[in-house]
């Protein structure tokens, strides 16, 4: 079986004929504008599909086409309710626009959902039928796979999984709440930890090695704290303490088999990882015996997208 | 369609023939001592059982029978692999006894999922698919509905959803975490914020109102507030913002249709309701345009477990 699966991001579009074993067959892409019409834009996208087809194996038959992407999404009709970094793509009805011209169903969800899917079927999530993906990113996303099925609440509005206050009245979200996980779990989180930080100690390699990145951005923790800077380790044992609580607190509520991590943070593997395994098994829940969730790494990298958006036709 | 459901708890074991629209029709019940042979007391139960369906119309077919009760359970195999308040039922094969005794098909599940299934199906979460209930105690149960199913984690060991952390590094937890949602939410939780501000304001009404109860309880606050009291109104104020806090992180995570809340502290009814439901429009997940969930009392009152317990035997 084949589909193709489309990541629409604020710059880009991607795309990817792929199989339903997971692999990816051809890409194609194409920049998009902000300042650019919706419809004129996914019609230029669907022109940009149909070429890389037509170079295309002609014996593959395709079964729809799924797509991912951020914003309010009305996924049962396939409109684009609002997505903020598309300000023209507001009220497209991107499922039936792409449906006339390509003959083939679309299906829509919004992109932490699809990259959920994508990893849960067919990367480090696919030998398990329960799991929560994170994706500590600007932001925290996050999906839920419950006995193999994307859950995502009532109207597919849930899994707001950076929206859990873990620090009643703490540091201030995008959301409007204050405390959320996203606040302390995100590489906006660890930034603000480390500028803190790096405030109070100027002696700090921290410093050096901002110099050296031309920035102050998440990786300036890890590479001063990987050569002991004692500033630096404090920080990271304050991050893992947050996303560990994070995690922790999804292990009591779905006592999921696997937590996978995605994103840039979660790019620095065991280093990271070996902390927060070490704390979760510290603060296990305990008194009923349960069992200590793995926690994993992404590993369908930006092919998550495009892969769980073709995982939306697959599971019709 | 009937089925029988029991409810154990630490001191007595309840049980009760229900019909298919949760209705019930006949009692029965023992007290159980904490000291007595886990089999002995099962099988006296059972003596209990087969007296009263004898007293009773014949005419009614049993399809099988369900148990509701707390501790760590092997749901799959029927058997109570340790149950804190009857520690001499440890290891206990209770299905697979009672099934032979009764010779009927018994299931079994803990009895925060077991209440849960009982309002989602005949209480207030009957108009519902997608619910979330939150038994505010001597601690915090929960249980979770999704498109009608229970879902209770892998291993059935999910839906603790009183050991959320919603305030790192706070008030320390029975389950050896700090700052948990059943720290704050619980009447426990209560209690001891009411303590504290009791030991601040000596002039406070609370004093007065814990000399009529003849102690300390989760009443006093609500009391003293309903009667104007300035720090009575403070507590909670405090209480309604933890309280408030879980149940939106709730609503992020799952977006529920409804917010079923039990337990002693939910009978203060509309009081306690109109203040979190204030908080939680205030506080609503805003930018997605998330649809405000509903917050009901549980209905079933104390047969919740009995009627939830049969649920398991209709649901089969």
């Amino acid at each position: 079986m084949y589909a193709i699966g489309i990541d629409i991001g604020g710059t880009s579009i991607k795309g990817a004929v792929v199989d339903d074993a997971g692999k990816v067959l051809t890409r194609f892409a194409m920049d998009v504008s902000k300042e650019a019409d919706g419809e004129a834009e996914v019609n230029r996208f669907c022109d940009v599909m149909n070429k890389s087809l037509n170079d295309y194996d002609k014996s593959i038959k395709l079964e729809g086409i799924g797509i991912g992407m951020p914003g309010i999404l009305d996924m049962d009709k396939g409109i684009v309710v609002t997505s903020p970094n598309l300000p023209k793509w507001n009220g497209l009805p991107i499922s039936k626009l792409i449906s006339k011209r390509m003959n083939l169903p679309v299906y829509i969800n919004n992109d932490a959902n699809v990259a959920t899917l994508g990893e849960a079927r067919f990367g480090s999530g696919k030998e398990y039928s329960n799991l929560i993906m994170l994706t500590l990113g600007t932001g925290v996303g996050g999906g839920i796979v419950i006995n193999n099925h994307l859950y995502d609440g009532h109207l597919h509005m849930g899994a707001e999984l950076g929206h859990m206050v873990i620090r009643v009245n703490g540091e201030p979200c995008g959301c409007g709440r204050r405390g959320c996980f996203e606040a302390y779990a995100s590489a906006t989180g660890l930034i603000r930890m480390t500028k803190k930080e790096m405030d109070k100690c100027p002696d700090s390699l921290m410093h050096e090695v901002a110099k050296e990145n031309g920035k102050v951005n998440a990786k300036v923790v890890f590479e001063a704290s990987r050569r002991g800077d004692k500033a630096a380790i404090r920080v990271m044992k304050r991050y893992v303490r947050y996303l560990g609580e994070g995690i922790l607190n999804y292990c009591n509520i779905f006592r999921p088999e696997v937590v996978v991590l995605s994103g840039g943070v979660a790019n620095e593997g065991d280093y990271l990882l070996d902390q927060v395994r070490r704390f979760m098994k510290n603060h296990n829940y305990g008194m009923k015996g349960s069992p200590i969730v793995e926690l994993k790494v992404a590993m369908l990298g930006y092919d998550s997208g495009k892969i769980g958006a073709a995982c939306l036709v697959f599971d019709k």
